[in-house]
């Protein structure tokens, strides 16, 4: 390690800080077992020498995203886009101003909200979140999340990322890896900002799902509405079984945080030692 | 187009053979207005300086299989997999010997069986296809699909794919589009061949899939069972719906050959005019 790091300065004196950034793949990340880990499975999955090589098109590695990727305290991003949607609700459905849990967000009583049931919450995500087409869907989140604040640290959601992790997005992708999310929160939501945020298409985004309905709109244009029935869980056991149908090979590397995290480094048997961010119980 | 081929013979022989396949992508197509929209279509949409231009990371097309990459007649290669299972199947389950439909298809009578329902031939790919890890389907449509071979031309079925579909895919591909399968066969069925058939690896198929759930076999290893509880019909309107889920933009031109491929059709319009394959009702 020693002498790794004075190569790294000797390279730094003689080729500038470009060639440092080259060489340091994740400069924020402070020395130890947990930054060694990811580089020692980088050089070792990608070296044809090694007995762990993994062929480039098979490199998949995931990253559960509210607490590992970005902030999920105190409150996770699309649950407060959800409540902060209950107004627009009620207005088209007035008859729910009188109807729990809409009344409790109604009322602003900050701490009333925050002792809300997950079923209640689940009750103004699906009345939030759907019922509109997933175009609509998407501009409607976009429009939100350029303007909404976190309530602790009063910045956009989107500025509220960790930079070790996006380093580690781009080093695996650097190394062939293709990266996806693999996150509880709603697929829809997170793919309106992945690709910006954190350079992953909407294609590599797995998350919990509900089904969309194909029909017309006035205009007879063909439109998918989007349905307030749940298709895939993404938590859990749900994330092995969502990696398996979204992109039907197993992850070699897989980050996590919280104790939905810990199935889905059940399926992680590809590569040993495993990776600090697997399964990391909270 | 005279003096075009008048070109492509000078090339042809001034470069030799590789320069002309350089030159013209689609080599088995005849010359006509459907190889020609399909040139327009990719020459236009990537060209910076055409108002219908597609940014590379936008450039999605999507492949029905049955009937458009492969021969769908007499018999979908995944119906004659199930049918071959059933042997198996009934071993393993003795009292569905005298049950139907099981008990027709170990008759051996083809004439009876050609004549099974569609929902007789579901609960045969229910029990046939269903019920055991992700792997171990896997290992058994791999060991079947190298031996077994079509009834009509007596060949592989993964030897019986088009031609020329092979080198619109390539043609695609070669300018920076993003190749999917969107079937309503099953999706596990086809990521089995489609990386060595096609060159569409698993994680770019969408087709019909079922629930799998997540255990633990007798070693206490973590796995994946697949569940007679479907998850997404990829047929009709399920094809537009599955390309939400699964891929979560739309695509820009979609290939199909049946009424099951009209919706897949609606979604696109994001190009016009639109490509031969959309759509086209068999």
């Amino acid at each position: 390690m020693q002498s790794l790091r004075a190569f790294l300065i000797v390279a730094s004196l003689a080729f500038g800080a470009e060639a440092l950034a080259q060489t340091d793949p994740l400069p924020s990340w402070n020395a130890g077992p947990a930054r060694d880990v990811i580089v020692k499975f980088v050089q070792t999955t990608t070296d044809p020498a090694n007995p762990t090589f993994v062929p480039q098109d098979e490199r998949i590695a995931t990253f559960d995203q509210d607490g590992t990727l970005w902030v999920e305290q105190p409150i996770y991003a699309q649950v407060a886009y959800a409540l902060d949607r209950v107004p627009a609700v009620t207005a088209k459905k007035p008859a729910l101003k009188d109807v729990e849990p809409f009344k409790t967000v109604l009322s602003g009583n900050h701490e009333a909200i925050t002792r809300l049931s997950p079923p209640d919450l689940e009750k103004i995500l699906a009345a939030a979140l759907t019922g509109m087409t997933v175009e609509d869907f998407s501009v409607a989140a976009k429009t939100w999340l350029a303007t909404a604040t976190d309530p602790r640290w009063h910045r956009r959601f989107t500025d509220l990322v960790y930079q070790p992790m996006l380093e580690v997005l781009r080093y695996l992708r650097a190394n062939g890896y293709k990266t996806y999310i693999v996150t509880g929160g709603g697929q829809d939501f997170v793919r309106v900002y992945a690709d910006q945020v954190y350079g992953i298409p909407p294609e590599q985004v797995v998350g919990s799902a509900g089904a969309t309905k194909y029909g017309y709109d006035l205009h007879s244009r063909p439109v998918l509405i989007k349905e307030p029935k749940l298709l895939l869980n993404d938590n859990d056991a749900g994330k092995p079984e969502g990696i398996h149908f979204m992109i039907g090979r197993r992850p070699y590397i897989a980050f996590g945080n919280s104790s939905g995290d810990r199935q889905i480094a059940g399926v992680h048997t590809g590569w040993q030692p495993r990776a600090p961010g697997d399964a990391r119980a909270s």
